[in-house]
């Protein structure tokens, strides 16, 4: 679909409806044939996917760093990430892990039948793409990865703010495809607000992955919610990340706390869904005296669109959040340029405004919160809405206190840091993105991480069948040598 | 909260707002203790629970009669199915096998901490009972059963089809609950439309299981998300379950496969999610024929309610439907009864029908289609709506059509069946309720089987946590033995 796709990118117009349906029949067209491809063989079409992008390395980080300011070795990172969730997708497929086999053999005095259950890919799939990560969750992101590897082509809506990279990136997929002999209608692009609408509600599409704002992600999910074959939406929004300094740490160690602290909440001009948005700290003076020292020295920058850096402003602007009492407030130069801000409000202040203030400002404004006594945390903890993680902040002799926090913190974020800070998601088989609305709109599911590909899979129960008539990965010798999990028959 | 229930079974009356926000506050007061309770402790509650109901089993039976005239031997076979399924949930949580933990051992080099990953209980369920299975689907069945071995809370909605059956099954658990020193709040039951929908919109409620038809799930899903903070919705909802009769198996045992399919359509008068609605059978006289015959000679009997009765009449008298040729029609006596009717349809009428025609009538009626060369179903198949199941029968010496038709409804329906018939859902491991709209509302999910448990269970990754810290389940030298998947770091 590349024809389809370059022209408006090079236009920069949005697609139009005879494309995006050239598009959603060239998807459907290919579903049958790449789910039932072989996992190695999905497999070396996204090695395939992600050498290509590591040669176009230069030019990928040059669109992208005109279009959205994130800089050179920050970009490179991103690529690089970007090709390593691909590579670790695609290793996952190889040994068939994704496939999480269950075999009920037959107990004829149980009237039980032989069941013998798999995943299967879903069919084609939409991915919207966010705004702050032009690779990592872009056109060849988590959700596009996890998405080919489970066996489902990819149309991907382009964010606004990045045309020319999703364009390039694209075409860098679309070449690489044609060279591992897969079709290039596996992933395509789609530009404009329309056609993101008409991909959700179009019957072909059989799931949606997004990333991106509370407000447009309803908007979507209640178009996918309301179609006459209501589909899945997996979301993954926004999260104001809440950290707990506990009263040892806070007093050991405050530098290092508020190093930290800054740096995390000014990475990337704070434009990050991990953000630490929430701060809770002892009420004395040394660690706040430290946060404030480090805010008023920090320096924002250029947001990533002007959109963004408008709402930003809003945010701050707003009289719940402005009339607290600043910590620090950094600087910031150029075009749509945000300053870093940190406020302070008591324990007692939040309670009585959770709702205005325990949310996301996306862009680097945080709020540190007082406590006179962490016990109080375990009433405000099950108040704040969900998150992506929480991190907890603790010395060994205030582990207990610790372990009372963390309990209070499993029904609330869907990853919990020890003595770290939530800014930077590691791609690994354990990894957990996902949390209680609003950081995700179901939170048993994730959007990275090995796991992320179940998303793109549903369960088919094959029962009674003879041997020959089975798929490989559910035969009774096993040939695929996978591991699958058995409940015996009766003992012979 | 049998305080806040019995009175509303016995007196007939639905729950108040006040008795409603008691039995929540006291779900939510417990969900805490509840969810980390270790394995065994909750699987010996299950356990009780299930000896409590065999225990009870004529008075549960009795009441269920004369509420829903299933009839006794059905009844009794219910109630073992349930306890089993309790039993089953036991032995799933007593091994830890709901954990589903994943270890990411650290790797400096790559800048990956360590990260480790598994399941939590999500906090208090609402189940919305069936009218159908007034044990296994309803106070005491599967959603109840998998979400109390998940360890959540659970408050039922009873169906209003039999309000004694559920009063009574209340009142036995809670017998049963008391007698384990466990919180008789961990299974309440609320009665009336209004208190169902209340529980939907209530934030104590973490996610809610359905079972029932399109028209509840679509009022209720459109409730759970729209909230403030949308919770999922699993529903299992109405399917028309296919059966693909190949020409051979058509020709070498007409007999059987009529019988069958009599059998399985009239079970229960109909009242299955299972039954099968559309049978496709090759256009010459024999099969067809046997059919007619034993359509003519089946009974029906009285159906669950005078309101599943009314809809089935409507369902019965559409234009699209009563106009198609008649195969046979069998008898019914008594109140509220319905008669089998099986009617056909040659493929290109359901083609040219397909909403009207490929859709459940909850009851006994079933539609035959004919078809002259069995790869033009290959057409039909992905425009059917989606099923819980779906059926071929074949004889040997047409297993590679039967092989191509199975590959084609792998993404239509969530169980395939060889050579037998869709009612009857063996509670196994490796079973598959569910499939695309409208038989479930998240096909990636299953209301019977082991995996059923998954759905009140959301991921937490632990990520740098000092070994006594961590939950028992993801410390380092494993004291529980689970079986966990391990990416190890880089090797020593």
């Amino acid at each position: 679909m590349a024809s389809a796709t370059e022209p408006s990118a090079a236009q920069g117009t949005d697609t139009g409806a005879a494309q995006l349906d050239e598009a959603l029949a060239a998807a459907a067209s290919i579903a049958t044939t790449w789910a039932s491809a072989p996992g190695p063989s999905r497999a070396r079409t996204l090695v395939a996917v992600a050498d290509g992008l590591d040669a176009a390395v230069d030019e990928l980080v040059a669109a992208a760093d005109a279009e959205t300011a994130l800089g050179d070795s920050r970009l490179r990172g991103e690529v690089a990430r970007t090709t390593g969730q691909l590579r670790m997708f695609a290793e996952l497929v190889t040994r068939g892990a994704e496939i999480d086999a269950i075999i009920t053999e037959a107990d004829p005095s149980a009237a039980r039948p032989d069941v013998r259950r798999m995943l299967y890919a879903i069919g084609p799939v939409a991915v919207f793409s966010a705004s702050n990560f032009p690779f990592a969750f872009s056109v060849a992101g988590g959700d596009t990865a996890s998405a080919l590897a489970a066996g489902c082509p990819v149309i991907v809506k382009a964010h606004e703010g990045h045309p020319r990279t999703s364009a390039l990136t694209t075409a860098v997929i679309a070449a690489a495809l044609a060279g591992a002999g897969a079709p290039e209608s596996l992933l395509q692009t789609v530009y404009g607000l329309e056609a993101g609408r008409r991909l959700v509600v179009d019957p072909r599409i059989r799931a949606v992955g997004f990333t991106g704002s509370i407000g447009g992600a309803q908007a979507l999910m209640a178009l996918a919610h309301s179609r006459a074959d209501p589909i899945p939406f997996y979301g993954e929004l926004g999260s104001v990340n809440p950290v707990i300094v506990l009263p040892h740490a806070a007093g050991s160690r405050p530098d290092t706390i508020a190093d930290g602290y800054i740096q995390s909440l000014t990475l990337g001009v704070g434009q990050y869904c991990t953000n630490p948005g929430l701060l809770f700290v002892p009420d004395d003076g040394g660690l706040l005296a430290a946060i404030g020292r480090r805010a008023r020295a920090a320096t924002g920058g250029t947001m990533l669109t002007e959109r963004i850096y408008q709402q930003f402003q809003r945010s701050v602007d707003e009289p719940a959040w402005s009339q607290l009492p600043e910590l620090g407030h950094g600087s910031a130069a150029g075009e749509r340029a945000a300053a870093p801000q940190v406020r302070h409000a008591t324990l007692d202040e939040l309670h009585g405004a959770i709702d205005a203030l325990a949310r996301e400002r996306f862009g680097p404004a945080g709020l540190v919160v007082t406590y006179d006594d962490p016990m109080c945390l375990l009433e405000l903890l099950p108040r704040l809405p969900g998150s992506l993680s929480a991190s907890v902040h603790a010395e060994s002799d205030e582990y207990e206190l610790a372990a009372t926090i963390a309990a209070a913190l499993t029904t609330r974020a869907g990853r919990l840091i020890f003595n770290g800070w939530p800014t930077g998601v590691a791609v690994c088989w354990a990894m957990q993105h996902g949390g209680p609305w609003p950081s995700s709109t179901e939170p048993s599911t994730t959007s990275v991480g090995a796991t992320a590909i179940r998303r793109w899979l549903a369960p088919v129960a094959w029962q009674g069948w003879p041997d020959e008539l089975l798929p490989q990965a559910l035969r009774r010798d096993n040939p695929l040598g996978l591991e699958r999990v058995v409940q015996p028959g009766p003992v012979a």
